[in-house]
């Protein structure tokens, strides 16, 4: 199984090309597929914040390859200068999604490794081969964690996913939607349901898109009928990705996460989470996560069209937290955690 | 309290006006507050199935109002023939909205006065009397309830209602934002969250408009943030409307009311429906009731721009079932049911 080698989704996110950073620009689809290309780290922090890239894992990549545009940028004639250069740019990554877990981790692995470098020369080559090295790793890590997911879900089965933890959330493949992908390719039939995912619906842009673009039988629905679907038995199981999971389990991702969990423990319907290990925040507890309040904007209208009334406030959190007891597993690339996970998380990292 | 002369919301959502039905265009709030005129019980239909008046009650006053205007329209010179040719209207107007309990009820009250006409002049001025009188009716009924609902909310609660159970979901004054309305107006401060309510965003189109038009402190959230609110501690209290209730008290309302009920529950937060009598089905079983699908591309965009791509199958129910255990009463303009409502509802009956 060679990296990029992947038939199921054509869809390469984010890519290193000829000393430039190139990525699908998301905000575009579903209407129009659009590689953007850029040459200045300045750049691929402004397309994390507009969420051009989005995705925890495709942002951790991109972050590194913000730091090594940064690092070929630079001007510096001391290695001093050069890390104090790639300090600011780090920073100015880091800004953009402070929530998201595998940015900090792919900012801080490029740090650690630019450190050890005794030369300009050698720091910026390292920094360059280092970012090229996660985005094929991420690949890899997304297919193991689609094999250890693929066993959990059976023929014929329904599978409701929300937001957009696929291929178009890392830097191929995808890990809800990568388990997806590796249930079917283990010869399972299977259909998706995919929730709208307001406010910035990255569900019926991309999830429905992607999904589309590679031959699944996918079916939208909007968000507001999560519960009328469990209800009348039109779903089997659910898989989502996540921004970050601390030790005890608590799971941050997309806001209405949390919501379809507990429809599903209502409902007896085996809740997933697939992530990697570098979502896994082992430092921070639940509470001391900080979710993002975003644009009330993303809220008031869609594309240009105004749907709310001039001037009203809007509560339009980013995340929400979904507690340990409301799911049935941890898919990662090591294996399958289950309760309690203050106990099986922290065997997947020793088995790493 | 004379109807109409309610300070509290100046929107009045159907009239009847020399001979001619009044409405607003919902369609076109919350940019432009339009009226329209119809002359043609057809045009009444096309506005009731495409949106332009909703919500149950203001639908039962319009299916009234659609048969005044038939019986105006009708040339027929035997009584039987004009009860046939209501008779054929009523079947054009029922087919709008069937789900709606409302529809069905306004509509066979005004068929069986018609009945009671000795001459064709008699039937036109009853059937035109008789829906002037039902749309009276509806304001004071939504002022009893709100009377009946106001105790059972305290000073400086944060209530979250879902889509618009308001005055542009009645004639005027609304059930559930009739219940907040009088809440306020019996001197306590109260705040609200209304959820956008997609697909056709009712909750920002119609009840943001209607509250912050009123003055009213409110604020919206993605119907996606339901849940996080709740964990959060923002929501003290729930109130929605209903399109059909049984004598179970399954609640059939908006599509995402059922998700609500659940996460209220989950979190010992009060979940209330406002809706009047004439919106309970003492006939039909929970499992008898239809609920409508409408067009996917409801889902698959926003005002003319698309979310999703092109051809992808979509499941969008108009409606769905709230059971009774997740209710904590149904408030009335007789009184507030609670469980069991098998006992308790025929006693609102009996009280009328």
């Amino acid at each position: 199984m060679h990296p990029g080698s992947s038939n199921t989704s054509s869809l390469r996110t984010v890519e290193w090309k000829n000393d430039k950073v190139v990525m699908i620009d998301q905000t575009k689809l579903p209407n129009e597929l659009v590689f953007v290309q850029f040459g200045n780290y300045a750049q691929v922090a402004d397309a994390i914040k507009t969420l051009v890239v989005r995705g925890a894992p495709a942002i951790g990549v991109s972050g590194a390859f913000g730091l090594a545009l940064a690092a070929l940028q630079s001007t510096a004639s001391t290695k001093e200068d050069l890390l104090s250069d790639l300090e600011k740019a780090k920073d100015v990554l880091f800004s953009t999604r402070p929530t998201a877990v595998n940015l900090g981790w792919g900012l801080d692995k490029i740090m650690t490794v630019a450190k050890t470098g005794n030369t300009i020369e050698q720091i910026k080559e390292l920094v360059i081969s280092t970012a090229k090295k996660m985005a094929d790793e991420d690949i890899e890590i997304n297919k193991a964690m689609g094999k250890n997911g693929s066993v959990l879900f059976d023929n014929n089965d329904t599978i409701m996913t929300h937001c957009n933890a696929g291929a178009l959330a890392t830097v191929a493949y995808g890990t809800a939607l990568g388990v997806i992908r590796a249930t079917k390719e283990s010869g399972k039939h299977v259909r998706i349901i995919a929730t709208e995912t307001r406010p910035v619906q990255q569900g019926s842009r991309l999830t429905a898109f992607e999904l589309k673009h590679d031959g699944f039988d996918v079916r939208l629905i909007p968000d507001t009928a999560v519960g009328y679907s469990m209800a009348n038995g039109l779903v089997n199981k659910v898989v989502v990705g996540a921004d970050r999971i601390v030790k005890t389990g608590h799971v941050f991702n997309k806001i209405g996460t949390y919501q379809i969990a507990t429809m599903a423990k209502q409902h007896g319907i085996p809740f997933y989470v697939a992530a990697p290990l570098s979502t896994i925040d082992l430092e921070n507890r639940a509470d001391d996560v900080i979710i993002e309040m975003r644009e009330g904007s993303e809220v008031t209208g869609v594309g240009g069209k105004k749907t709310a009334p001039e001037g009203i406030d809007v509560i339009n959190p980013a995340f929400d937290m979904t507690p340990p007891e409301l799911l049935s597993g941890i898919i990662t690339e090591k294996g399958v955690a289950t309760a309690p996970y203050v106990e099986s998380i922290p065997k997947l990292f020793a088995a790493n």
